[in-house]
């Protein structure tokens, strides 16, 4: 079933005060798309949306295991985490394991995602280093993969990197899309993100729900990483972070995973279904209730009592003073 | 002449990553619609976009000179600030002069907007106060209109207190447009926002540009408001801020302000127009990017160099690394 573009509004005073377009996929395992809204045929860069496909080549070769990972670090190498102090200690964890520091990693610096964790940072007088960096749990999955290759580091955030051409490899396979002839752009952390029809990033995270007919390492790796993610969702995400919040809502039952640019993943395991979805302008709000439509549209939210529900919804809006001034709502 | 809505792109390797949809309307001091964007006459809370407007009753009635507000005191009241030090002095000073405080504010506390000035802030052990916040300035201005009306400015946010009374009377005639039956809402700031039709605010800032038809104390408290901006546009954003550094660019042509969800004025003297922009999604950096395209259409940027131009048609997109990863543009 093909539908126009779902629409999310953002209302104050009884007027709708601003308006997004989403562009949303439902696939199953086996490759059928399910149902769709909008031109999902048009490429999309899925950012961080796909960062368990970007780890998933480190697990398939037993990294974890090699590298004494637990489940927490394997979690965060799909992370956009808000670089609060358990995130950063658990990448600092990573990088001893793997005899590595802060300097190995090419990701760049920037301040916590969460700002919270920034004003504590200033407010010892520090700056942030690498380990703060959102991507830093994948960068440090991918300076692991480094070592399983048995090549340098260095440069390993480079396209051509023997790191960047495994990691595409198995994103192709996954994706099922010709990567040689894709687009493709430095992401934020400098690490490639490679153009794609929304169809083909949904279909990857659909068989990463059910990977029943994949190969044996990567059936188990799907499964290695998905049990991570799920069982420790604060990793990916963080404080008051909808990856994290909606995550533990749904109880196992579902992978989330952001993307900049307002992309959104999901992965269903008991519907062996994949979704995926790009807001037209890259706003996150908006992602963030589309996707809550979509898990209530596929029906995966209906043991979830309405009263929990309801704050994803009807995302309340208020100010500084704490009035409510509006709501974010999607209605499929 | 009609057009359909503007288009921002936002580019990554080649590929549109994400697109915005702009309203926009031209419309001269006599009250004519030059020139229009997709559908504007929809409702549109104007938010910030109308702080000088917000401010004209106080100026109008003789509360810069009564209170001895300095050309840079005169400007903030119309700003939405990063909250960097110099804003916060200025406020302080303005709290002096009226012998007030900050607890007599309303407007809430939010960490600064400038994310450097709140790890400032932090880094001395300091949490925000309302001086902090965005429209401090503006409350201090209508904290001076409760003492030019005799009236407690206990509540002066509330819809029908004096203050909020005699603003709305104010903009009604400045927007032409009947405020008793518009909807409204608390803003950000807990004072109230309506909505009007996008060509009305326009309206408004056109008769601000060239205010010769009004009455000869509103006539004199515009140019005051339009002079103190354009003269100190730190005062009414700040560092690495659009509105600040497009009104140095244009060295006094024109006077812009920003709004949240992606809300933009103009007013441009030489030209004697109004220009009121809203993205439909709410995004800043595309109303920015439309603003610069239509400074450009009415041609009020032709004296300045393309070099300097340059960076405000095509807004460079770098990630942590300072690679380039894409531009913001919009073409007319």
């Amino acid at each position: 079933m093909k539908h126009d573009s779902l629409t999310v509004q953002v209302s104050r005073g009884g007027v709708v005060e601003s308006e997004h377009n989403i562009k949303a996929v439902i696939v199953s395992s086996t490759g059928e798309v399910v149902e769709s809204w909008g031109d999902v045929a048009s490429l999309v860069y899925p950012r961080s949306a796909i960062k368990a496909m970007q780890a998933l080549a480190f697990i398939e070769m037993g990294g974890a295991q090699k590298f004494a990972f637990n489940d927490q670090e394997v979690a965060i190498c799909c992370a956009s985490h808000g670089g609060e102090p358990k995130h950063v200690a658990t990448v600092q964890s990573m990088l001893d394991k793997l005899s590595l520091s802060e300097s190995d990693f090419e990701c760049g610096c920037h301040w916590p995602m969460r700002a919270e964790a920034s004003y504590e940072l200033a407010g010892k007088g520090e700056i942030p280093n690498q380990l703060h960096n959102n991507c830093s749990g994948k960068h440090a999955g991918m300076l692991g993969l480094a070592k399983l290759l048995g090549t340098s580091p260095r440069g390993y955030i480079e396209v051509d990197h023997p790191v960047q051409q495994k990691i595409s490899a198995t994103m192709a396979q996954m994706c099922e899309y010709d990567y040689d002839n894709a687009h493709w752009s430095p992401d934020g952390c400098s690490a490639p993100t490679w153009a794609m029809p929304l169809t083909n990033l949904a279909l990857a995270f659909a068989k990463f729900s059910s990977p029943d007919e994949l190969a044996p390492a990567r059936q188990k790796a799907c499964k290695t990483l998905y049990d991570a993610v799920v069982q420790h969702p604060f990793m990916v995400a963080g404080t008051e972070r909808y990856c994290t919040d909606m995550m533990t809502t749904l109880q196992q039952r579902a992978f989330l995973k952001l993307g900049a640019e307002g992309v959104y993943v999901a992965a269903i395991p008991e519907l062996k279904l994949g979704i995926a979805l790009k807001c037209d302008d890259g706003a996150i709000r908006a992602a963030e209730s589309a996707m809550t439509a979509l898990l209530d549209h596929v029906g995966i939210t209906s043991f979830v009592p309405d009263k929990e529900m309801s704050r994803y919804r009807s995302v309340t809006l208020k100010n500084w003073q704490k009035r409510i001034t509006g709501a974010i709502t999607c209605d499929i």
